[in-house]
């Protein structure tokens, strides 16, 4: 694969190119070279991230928001982040069975992604992938993640705007609460509105809104939609239009690009020491007496850590 | 806080000086020394990770098993890991409010954890609290995850056992799938059997059993419990020591162990390396002027990072 020949066709809305750089990118394949290269010809694109348990929906609310985006003329690129079986490193393709509705859209661009087992939600090729897109000139970007853990913790980072969708059944407040997820939201999407239970949902959601209210001027919206039978998503298209307008308004757009360049900067880094470490670690054998060490207990994780890094890094 | 003393207080069993040492590694507050101080100390536990989604009944299950391990007289260790609001840094002890049966019982220790937002689900505070743990002298050490996403990842790579609870609502065999937890579990327990779909989810669970048999040599038991009314609780309880013995007569324990340390001593580099680069860009002032630079398309992500890796780290 030429790059510079890949880059013409991508800058030119090819999504043929987009999908081949996004492999290369996912396969770790010439990152440097690549990302540097296609770098300058970055659009404005407006991040949304929707997040939620399984089964509650994301995939559908995707699908109705891209049928709004593209009557607005807009294009839009989807990515789903799906957490990878550590032994088989392949991703299921569920949301890509569900959008493919979408597929044949020339304004639509679909890619499922695996997270691969990095440390961290969003690894360095979920962000090289928005990348790709904003350069093949998306206006807006899905990133959909999957469940509960950390990679919504990192979405937060990485979204100018953040859905988290939840229903009826979602649990008790304990399970909510649990979850750690209500504060991540910018919108809450309670979806599946035609089941039971969703008042009770709808009334813990008021209350956690209310409590937000005292803490931020912007406090996040609440909408109810039934996203399979095309119900409530004009308002929940209206309540994203509004966020953007808000962060635009407020000179936070900016200032959430430049979050999302400093964290990307320091993924990077961090997956560049790390893989350094542990090739030196590797390369010399060394891992391997380190661990007997230890689990000889002649010396602790930290003594033999501490002593690598001081070999390793310049203080 | 005088950590010789503590240590000797945590090598009698007193769960005073456990909570205390705990509390001070997940505040990072002298790991290193706490960590070199009792890590000679400790005894080989058995290590029992339970995961799968928000109130599929996880905390219920360990309860009964806490009681069966009691009864045979083994010493307990819980440990709760709650993902964390990033923004407020705070964990909900719901697990703890489950768990209270068990406050008052000598032989039980229960702890709630949060990962503060740690790339990575498993944070250096989980395996600093497991080693606290088994220096406490705890036959059995239970750590519960939430839900679906990087920690059971991790979880894989520090457990003896994995206990992966799934329900008859769990949802579609896609979003099972999806949840890319299949391969992961070595017990898979079917929890709420009262419930309608459970001849689904247990047919879709055995044709996975039957696919991982081709794969290895020991493939996961299925278990079906309802956990609250105490069934299959025995079962369930024969299934870990079963895997247990497996473990032991493979000679797979002491490998289980050493992967454990590992594991562990990676992830105190990269947590070393990545607050010393962080920091230094900080002081700086750096990375304020790195951030727009790239905003300005002056350099990209990659080459900055490369530029600071060489700088930092000797290569």
């Amino acid at each position: 694969m030429r790059i510079d020949e890949q880059t013409e066709k991508l800058i030119n809305g090819d999504f043929y190119a987009a999908a081949k750089l996004i492999t290369s990118l996912e396969n770790n394949n010439h990152p440097d070279e690549i990302i540097k290269e296609i770098y300058p010809y970055r659009k404005d694109s407006y991040l949304l991230g929707i997040t939620g348990a399984p089964g509650v929906g994301k995939s559908t609310i995707t699908d109705k928001l891209i049928n709004i985006l593209r009557e607005k003329g807009k294009k839009v690129g989807v990515l789903a982040v799906d957490p990878t079986s550590p032994f088989s490193g392949g991703a299921i393709l569920g949301d890509r069975i569900r959008l493919q509705g979408h597929a044949t859209d020339k304004g639509t661009f679909i890619r499922s992604m695996s997270t691969r087992g990095h440390l961290g939600g969003l690894a360095p090729a979920t962000n090289n992938a928005i990348t790709v897109l904003s350069v093949l000139g998306c206006d807006y970007i899905i990133v959909e993640t999957v469940g509960v853990g950390q990679s919504e913790v990192e979405i937060v980072k990485y979204a100018d705007i953040v859905l988290l969708v939840l229903t009826p059944s979602s649990g008790d407040s304990i399970q909510i609460m649990k979850a750690g997820i209500m504060e991540i939201g910018d919108v809450f999407v309670v979806n599946k509105c035609d089941r039971q239970g969703y008042g009770k949902i709808l009334a813990e959601l008021k209350m956690l809104q209310q409590l937000s209210e005292k803490k931020v001027n912007h406090s996040p919206a609440i909408i109810q939609t039934i996203a399979k039978e095309n119900k409530g998503i004009d308002t929940l298209y209206n309540a994203i239009e509004d966020h953007k307008k808000f962060l635009a308004d407020n000179g936070k757009l900016i200032h959430k690009q430049k979050m999302r360049i400093e964290n990307e900067i320091i993924s990077i880094i961090h997956e560049k020491l790390l893989s350094q470490t542990k090739g030196k670690l590797h390369s010399d054998n060394e891992l391997l007496k380190i661990v007997d060490l230890v689990y000889n207990k002649e010396t602790d994780p930290y003594s033999i850590a501490n002593e690598i890094v001081s070999r390793n890094f310049r203080g």
